[in-house]
C-alpha cells in the first residue's frame, strides 16, 4: 500500500530522530523550560526578525488554535473563520469548548476575505451579539491555496480597521512559503499578523508546532494557558530539539529543504494528473492535490494506494487528495500516475 | 411617542398584576417548589395532552434555550440552527459559552427544513468533528412566519432519522397558536418535538416561561442545570403566579386572548401598509410586521413612533419592525397608517 | 403554618408593588436601558458617594456572582472564598461552569481573613497552579456575623496587597447596614471594595440585586457578560422600578427601614430563646438565628412553624435557621417563643 | 549538575527510543488508530486481564485526567480529590476548565480515604449543590505512598455505596506495582476502579499514558472527547510503538524493570539518608524521596544537585523532593549520600 494519506502518516525526518537520539541521555529541566527549547526561540526570532516575539512550543496544531484564540478572547468574543477552516471543520468543537463562538463564513478559494469580514461583521449589533475579536487563517489554506502578500496585506488592513487580531495556523507553512506561486516571506508575514505557528508534525517532526505571538497582549500569562488546555510536555525539550535540527541553518535548513521536496512531488503529480485531463477541486499550490475521479477508478486507485476521498460522490465524480510528505518517494508518484492512466485506458469513463 | 418597538416595552397584562397582587402576602417555599408553580404546571400538561411532561418555570428566553441545549448535549455534541434563530443571534454566544457549538445554516423563509438538517450533517464526519445532536427551532420564527403542521412533521421525522433531539423556542408561541394561518394546534405540536416553552414575557407576563420537557432523557437532574445556569428565582412562585393567571381556562384563557389581539392589530398594521402600496421584507402571520419603506419616511415616522430598523439601508429603503402586544391600542395603529399615507403624500420617492 | 424558612418566602412589600402596579402601562425600552434603571443607578451612585460607580440591575444573587467573577478573571484566576460561601455552598457550581476555581479555605466565623487569604497564596506556585485574583465574602455572612470596618479594612488591604479584587455578596447587605453591631457604613464599605451588590430578593423586592462595580477593569463590555451568562431581563426596567421604591429617601429610605424591621424582630428571636438557655450555632449579628435545639423539640416545633435545619443532629441536638424578613409579624415571633418555652416544659431534655 | 528534579528530565529508555527509530519509515494511519496502538491496547486487555477494557493513548497525564473526567461527569455533576492531589494542585485549574468541580478535602498521608468521601458528601445537599460524582486518587500518591489492597477495596466499596466513579491516576503505576510495600496487583487494581492510566511519561517513555476505562459508561464517544480536548496526536502509533516497547514481556517487561530500578535507587536513598539521622516529609514507599534538611545544607547541596524544594522553609527545615527515575545511575545516589553527609560533619545544625 502507498500511502497519499496525508504528510504525517510516517515518523520524523531522520536528522531529527538522530536530534533525538543525540540528545537523549541529557538531563534538563521540564516543560519546555530547557536550553533546547529556549535556543529553539532564539533562531525562530532571528529568522522571523522580530526580536520581540514570544516562541511558545507546542504539541500539536489544535493545542496552538484552541490555546491562542482562549487566551486572546475575552469571554463574549468570537473569531471568524471560513467553513472549511481547520478550527471551525477539524477539531470538534475545541474552540467552542472554552467558550467561544467560531463565526463561520464561506470562503473564497479556501480563503477568507475582507470583504467576509465585513460580512461577519453584519451580524455584530450590540451586547445581544458576540463581538467578532479574531479572524483565523490558515497559510496554505485547508485545500491548498495560498494567500499571496496583496491579500495577506488587505486582510491584515481589515484586522487593523475591524480591531481584530490575525492569527494565522501554520500547520504547513513551509509549504506554502516554498511554493512556487508564493511571494511572501516568513519576515513579512510575521509583519502582518499577531500571531502564527510554524507546523512541525506535517513537516518531518515527530509532533511539535513553533506557536509565535508577535503582540503581547495576547502572550499575557501564556504559559498557565498552556497548563490549563491541557498543552504542556513534560519533557517540552523534544519540540526544542525536533525545531533546533529543521531550522538550523535559517532559510537554507532542512525545514525548507522538506517542503521544497514534498511541493516538487505534489507538482509532479497535478502535472502528470493534468496530463492526462484530470481536473481538480482546487487550485492547490502546496503539497496537497485534489484531483476529481471517477468513482470506479477511485476504488481501482484505493486498492493499492491510501489517501482521503474529500468529498461524497456526485455525479459519479469524486473528488480525493493525495498529500505529499518528507518521506514521500518519486517512484511512488511514477507508480499513481502510471495505475491512473491504466485506469483511464481500461475505462471508458470520462475523467472531466 | 408611539411604540411599536417590542411586546416586552410594558408591565404585565392588568389580570396578571392582579394575581401577583392577591398573592403577594402569602408564605410559600421558594426556587418553583410551591403550589402556585406546581398548579400552572399541572394546567400545561393537561393542556397539551401530556400527563408525562416535566414543566420548569423559567426567568427568561435565553435561559430557557441555554439551559435545555446544555442539559441535552453531550460536551462533543452541536446544535443546528438558522442564521436569524434566536440562539445564534442574540444571545451573544450564551450556548457556545457551554461549549457547544451553533451549527449555522441558512434559513428559508426564517425557517429550518429538512434539507438543511442533511446539508449540516454533511459537515459531521467522524471524531473530528462535532456530533450533530438537536434541531433548535423557533415558532413563530423570528422573522413572523410560522411551521405549518405538515412542516413540522417532516422536520420531526427528520430529526428522528437523524438521532436529533428536536425544540421549539416558543417566546411568541401564543401569537403562532393564534395566527390565521396556523394549522397546528399545541397539543399536536407537544407530540412533534421533545421540549418547547411557553413564552409569557411576550405575551403579557412580567417576565417568565413556562418550559415544557417531553423527553425524559433530557429532564434528567434538570434543576441542577437550572440552578447551575444561573436560572432559579428565588421567588420563583412569581412565575407560576402569572401562568396560573394567564392559562386558566384552557384554550379559552387570557393567554390566547391577549395573542389574538396582538396578531389582530398586526394583521391591520400589514393590510393598511400593504394598501398604501407597502412590501414587506418577510412574510410575517404573526404579531411582528417587517415593511420596507424610503429611508425619509423611516426618519420622519420615528419622531413619533420607537421602532427598529431592521437591516441596513439598500438602495433607499429600509426594512422596519413593528410589533404589537397585549397594551397596544388599535388608535396607536391607526396613527401609524395615518402617518404612513401623509409621508407617502409628502414624499415622491415611492414605496416600492 | 408560620413561616421562618426565609427571606424571601412572601412577594413583594406593599411599597414596592405599588410602584410597580404604578409604572405598568408605561412604554420603555427593555434590557435595563429604560429611565427607571438609569435613575435607580443614580440614586446608589449618591448614596454610596461613588459617581464613578458603574450600575447594572441585575435578576439574582447567583447571577450577580457568576457574571462579576466570570467578568474580572482571566480564563486560569480563580477566586478565594470560604466552605461557606454562596458562590461556593448554593450554587451548584455555577462559577465553576465558567471554568474558574473557586479556592475553598475553612472560614473564621463565617468570614475570610487576611490570614486565609496568605494560606491560599500558597498553594500558588507558578504556571502549574491557578492564579488567585479575586476574594469573595459575603456582608453579612452565610451564618449571619458580620464584618467591622477594621476587619474590612484589613481584609482589603491584603487583598491590595496580593492583587486581588475584593467582591462583595450584599444579598442582605441591608441587615449588615442596620444591625447594632455594625459600624461600618455603606459609603466606606463602597471605598473597600472593588464591586458590591445591593440584594434586593431578600430585602423586600420580587426579585433583582444592584450590582456596583466601583474598578472600572471590571466593568468593561459587562453587559455582554450580562446577556452571555443569561442574566439579562428583557422587561429590565421592573428591577429599576423596585429600587427606586425602596431606596427613596436614601439613608431614610424604605430599603433599611425593612432591614431595621427583619433585625429587630431576629433580636427579640434570638433573646427569647436565650432567656430559655438555648445556645447558638453562630453569633448572628443580622436577620438570621441559629438556635440548637434538641431533636424532639424541633419536630415539635415544625408542626406549626417552617424553617431550616441547618445541620445534621448530632449528639441528641440539631441547629436550625430561623429569618425574619420584610413581612414577618411581631405575633410570629411572640408564637415562636411561646412554643419553644412550652415545649421545654414538657420536655425533660436540656436545651444545653 | 546531578538531577534528582523529575523522572521526566531524560528523554526515553534507549530501548524505546530503538522502537520509535526502528519503526520511523512506516507509514501508518494517524491519531490512534494504527496497528502499533491497537497492538499496545491488546497487550494492555491481556495484562490487567479484562477483555472488555476500553483502552487510549494519550499524550500526556493533564490530558488524561481532563478528558476522562469531562467525560465521565454532567455538568452539574464534581469530582472529589484531596489538597495534594494532581487534578487539583498542579493543573491550573485545567478540570474547572471543563466546568467541573474539583471538591477538594484534606488527605490523609497523601490519600483520599472512605471518611473524606463521606465528609465531602455532607457538603451535598440538593439541586443547590453539585453532585459528587466521581473520587480521583492516584497510585502512588503525589507523596509517594502507596493505596494497599484494603484500602483500596475500601475506597472502591465506599464509591458504589455513594454512586461514584472511581478513577486512578497512574502517572507513576509502575513505581507502585514495583513497591516493595505493595500488596495490590494489576489485575486487581482492574477490578477495583472504573479507569485508571499507565504512566508512560515518568517510566522511561518520551511521552504517553495508556488510559484504561473499565466502565463503558464512560468510554461512549471517547475519542470525540480526546479531539475536543486538544489531545489528540496525529501520529498517534508514537505512543502506541512506545507501550508495546515498554510492555513486551508482561510482567516481566522493561515497564516494570525500570520501575524497580528507580525504586531500588530510591530506597538505598532514603536508607542512606535515615542512617545520617534525617527524617522524612512523607512515607514514601516509591521512587521519590523527601528529607528534611537544614536550611543550609538544602543550599549547599543545591551546588551540585537539582531537586525541588517542596515546602518553605520552616523553623530552618526545608523538605526536598529527590526522584530517581530509568536514567539514575547510583554513583549518583552514591555522590548524593556523600555529600549530604560531609555537610552534616561540617554543619553544627542537627538534621532532626
Amino acid at each position: 500500500m502507498i500511502y497519499f494519506r496525508s504528510d504525517y502518516s510516517q515518523g520524523a525526518h531522520p536528522k531529527v530522530m538522530e536530534a533525538l537520539q543525540k540528545t537523549n541521555m541529557e538531563h534538563t529541566d521540564g516543560y519546555g523550560l530547557d536550553p533546547h527549547c529556549i535556543h529553539a526561540a532564539e533562531m525562530i526570532r532571528e529568522l522571523i526578525g522580530r526580536e520581540d516575539a514570544a516562541v511558545h512550543m507546542m504539541v500539536g496544531g489544535t493545542p496552538c488554535n484552541v490555546t491562542l484564540i482562549a487566551a486572546a478572547l475575552r469571554p463574549y468574543e468570537s473569531v471568524i473563520t471560513i467553513r472549511s477552516g481547520h478550527a471551525y471543520m477539524h477539531e470538534t468543537g475545541a474552540v467552542e469548548a472554552t467558550g467561544h463562538r467560531v463565526a463561520v463564513m464561506e470562503g473564497v478559494d479556501g480563503k477568507l476575505t475582507p470583504e467576509l469580514i465585513d460580512l461577519a461583521w453584519e451580524e455584530y449589533q450590540d451586547e445581544h451579539t458576540p463581538l467578532p475579536r479574531m479572524a483565523y487563517i490558515s497559510q496554505p489554506t485547508e485545500i491548498g491555496t495560498i494567500y499571496s502578500k496583496k491579500e495577506l496585506q488587505a486582510l491584515s488592513e481589515k484586522c487593523k480597521e475591524r480591531d481584530l487580531f490575525l492569527y494565522i495556523d501554520g500547520a504547513r507553512l513551509g509549504s506554502a512559503l516554498t511554493s512556487e506561486k508564493n511571494d511572501l516571506s516568513m519576515r513579512e508575514l510575521a509583519q502582518l499578523c499577531d500571531a502564527f505557528y510554524i507546523g512541525g508534525t506535517k513537516n518531518g517532526a515527530l509532533f511539535g508546532e513553533a506557536l509565535v505571538i508577535l503582540n503581547e497582549a495576547i502572550d499575557d500569562h501564556f504559559r498557565f494557558m498552556i497548563k490549563r488546555q491541557c498543552g504542556m510536555l513534560a519533557k517540552g525539550r523534544l519540540i526544542g530539539v525536533q525545531f533546533e535540527a529543521l531550522l538550523d541553518g535559517g532559510e537554507d535548513s532542512l525545514y525548507f529543504e522538506i517542503a521544497s521536496h514534498a511541493n516538487r512531488l505534489a507538482k509532479k503529480l497535478r502535472e502528470g494528473l493534468s496530463a492526462l485531463g484530470v481536473t481538480f477541486y482546487s487550485g492547490s499550490e502546496t503539497n496537497q492535490v485534489f484531483p476529481i475521479l471517477p468513482g470506479a477508478v477511485v476504488k481501482e486507485l484505493e486498492k493499492a494506494f491510501f489517501f482521503h476521498e474529500w468529498a461524497p460522490e456526485k455525479e459519479g465524480m469524486i473528488p480525493i487528495r493525495l498529500v505529499t510528505g518528507w518521506g514521500t518517494e518519486e517512484a511512488e508518484v511514477d507508480a499513481f500516475l502510471e495505475e491512473t492512466a491504466e485506469c483511464q485506458n481500461r475505462s471508458t469513463s470520462s475523467f472531466l
